[in-house]
């Protein structure tokens, strides 16, 4: 995408990243942002990782739209990942758009970008990307990987794979495999994109028109799935726009409509419709118990030594407490020392981005006793 | 649509149909079916009114699908609805494209179909023309109104716009009004609809293409809210088609996928993109305690000698049970006396479509005593 800024790190030159699904990729460009200083012992490294449409711009202005970080709230002097003591990276997924390699990207091979040709990539692609990012920052321990949604998932890859590289995490509104319901409404937004005859197989990016038609559709169906129901009652209720009266028609009568086509309409603009067909590709394809014999507890066994939190939200219909609730139990079974907890909000999914005191509150003491326990101050 | 087959009535030829939004239309087509035979003093009529993409077939073949009417398992001889006993009605909704007029069909002031210039209608106007088909048909007042999700809808106008024409009514899954969440799912299916460049504004009759694409989406979405995450989850889980691993690629590699676009591709076949608008709006626009001064009970005030029967299923989330309770009440306060009961069942809205035991036991006592009050063996 256009107007990105911030750093990039060209990973994968020699050996390339084999992922997943057998393919290879070489290089692998890594979009990311930084925050604070790596200390003398590198002890106080913290990763972050972003959500299904995140990005690196976790404490700094997105390029494109110009507004603060997703998590500015959290990050920065003095904050609750107080950037004064911690060393904070955050890098854009794999396959996303803003900086990170993806189908957007020029396929080496032709000269041309990817498009669909682009190999289809896992949550674990994901990971062995950021893992290298830490290598080529000198980052060999993370203090803390913490993330929500599909950030926490991501956290629950690094625990099965690189979990000897991991002092402690922290899942949020998450969950270890995508459920029948997840995969539906995904799938939807998929062909939704494909259905856009702008899409053009995926090969758009040398056309004057990009499937945004589709591309805002898939959004708006995803947007209902991050709300609760009682937070669109609240917030909108049955509240007309400006008019007086209902229109008998079909423009915006209801300010939840108007609501949703804005939604749509300013997600095309950051965002690369193949990249949304390939992350949430990647995020139905997860389901770590089944790459464990169908036990997920198997999946953590090497992380005995790792603190988790594992947090969920009361009103998340997306990724319910029952499946956040899972993760806790397999965590638990695999001795892992874990925290677990469900926090009454209204918001549903969305909580783990708005301000939610008692998960601030959990978050503050779990950082500071891990902190504690890698010996810093 | 081709292919239909049954009765046709031409009403409201002479005075037009006055609708919600003020516009009139004359004539109304409305295609209907009628099962059983009016008796002598015309006491054994009851009408059943379809959901959004139903149909008048509700026990006999459907025309373009070939399958059985779509509640043939309750209604026919000696069945919970008797046709040997009583005098079955169910007529297509205004709007909709099964014989009943609506944007497919021929605008006399230009000789080309409506389009988008047919006015937008609401559930109440549905209604009117139901209570003009009974007068056509010589039935003046009905042993009962039953109807399931929309279906109830209607039956709620019935006991707001024509009690005195109604000796008892069911109400199954349904909601005196449309939410945000409703009115949100509902938009992304009209603004898929509107993105396919073969809607062209609705004027697309005359074209070789239709905006089959964005229907299908439109119906995927609307699918996963008929059923149950839980349902979901029974019938599909995470398993693959015939495929013994995940492809990595887009085809569908899960059932659940594969059913959704199945879902999707036939519903084309069967209904008209402009009907699917026009009849969700008319859903969304649904607010009968808006038309009474915010107090539900207000609407009922004329049905106290109305036997009413609410049935909520409690893993419908679409119509949950709480708006079927707000409904009882609103009726309770109202002193229509009304029967209410939550139905245990997994499968989410559809269950009113489905076998449900517990369902056609209160169905049955309610008619029994329904027909015994109306002086019926």
């Amino acid at each position: 995408m256009q107007g990105r800024e911030g750093h990039t790190a060209t990973l994968f030159r020699k050996d390339p990243l084999k992922l997943d699904s057998g393919a290879t990729l070489s290089p692998v460009n890594v979009g990311y942002e930084t925050y604070g200083s790596l200390n003398a012992d590198r002890s106080n490294a913290i990763i972050i990782c972003h959500a299904l449409t995140g990005d690196q711009y976790v404490a700094s202005t997105h390029p494109i739209t110009g507004k603060e970080g997703w998590w500015s709230r959290l990050v920065g002097p003095g904050k609750l990942y107080d950037t004064d003591k911690y060393f904070i990276i955050c890098s854009n997924v794999l396959g996303s758009c803003l900086g990170t390699t993806g189908p957007w990207e020029e396929n080496p091979a032709t000269g041309k970008p990817w498009g669909i040709d682009f190999p289809v990539i896992t949550i674990r692609d994901m990971v062995r990307v950021q893992a290298a990012l830490l290598d080529h920052l000198g980052v060999e321990t993370l203090l803390m990987a913490v993330g929500g949604s599909m950030g926490g998932m991501q956290i629950l890859e690094w625990l099965c794979t690189f979990p000897e590289r991991v002092h402690s995490a922290v899942i949020l509104a998450a969950a270890a495999r995508h459920t029948a319901q997840n995969i539906a409404f995904h799938e939807v937004g998929r062909q939704a994109v494909m259905a856009d005859p702008n899409w053009h197989e995926g090969r758009y990016y040398d056309k004057a028109a990009k499937p945004d038609k589709g591309l805002a559709v898939a959004r708006m169906t995803a947007h209902i799935t991050y709300l609760s129901e009682n937070a669109l009652t609240e917030k909108f209720g049955r509240n007309l726009q400006s008019r007086e009266a209902i229109s008998f028609g079909f423009e915006a009568d209801f300010q939840v409509e108007s609501y949703l086509r804005h939604q749509g309409s300013t997600f095309v603009d950051r965002f690369d419709a193949n990249s949304y067909l390939y992350i949430t590709r990647a995020m139905d394809y997860l389901d770590i118990a089944d790459r464990h014999g169908g036990r997920l507890s198997d999946a953590f066994k090497k992380a005995a030594h790792v603190r988790c939190c594992v947090i969920s939200f009361s009103t998340d219909w997306l990724y319910p407490t029952s499946e956040n609730k899972a993760v806790a139990h397999a965590l638990n079974a695999a001795g892992v020392p874990v925290s677990f907890a469900e926090i009454d909000s209204p918001y549903g999914h969305d909580a783990f981005l708005l301000d939610v005191p008692q998960m601030d509150h959990m978050l503050t003491g779990f950082l500071s006793t891990a902190a504690k326990t890698r010996g810093l101050k």
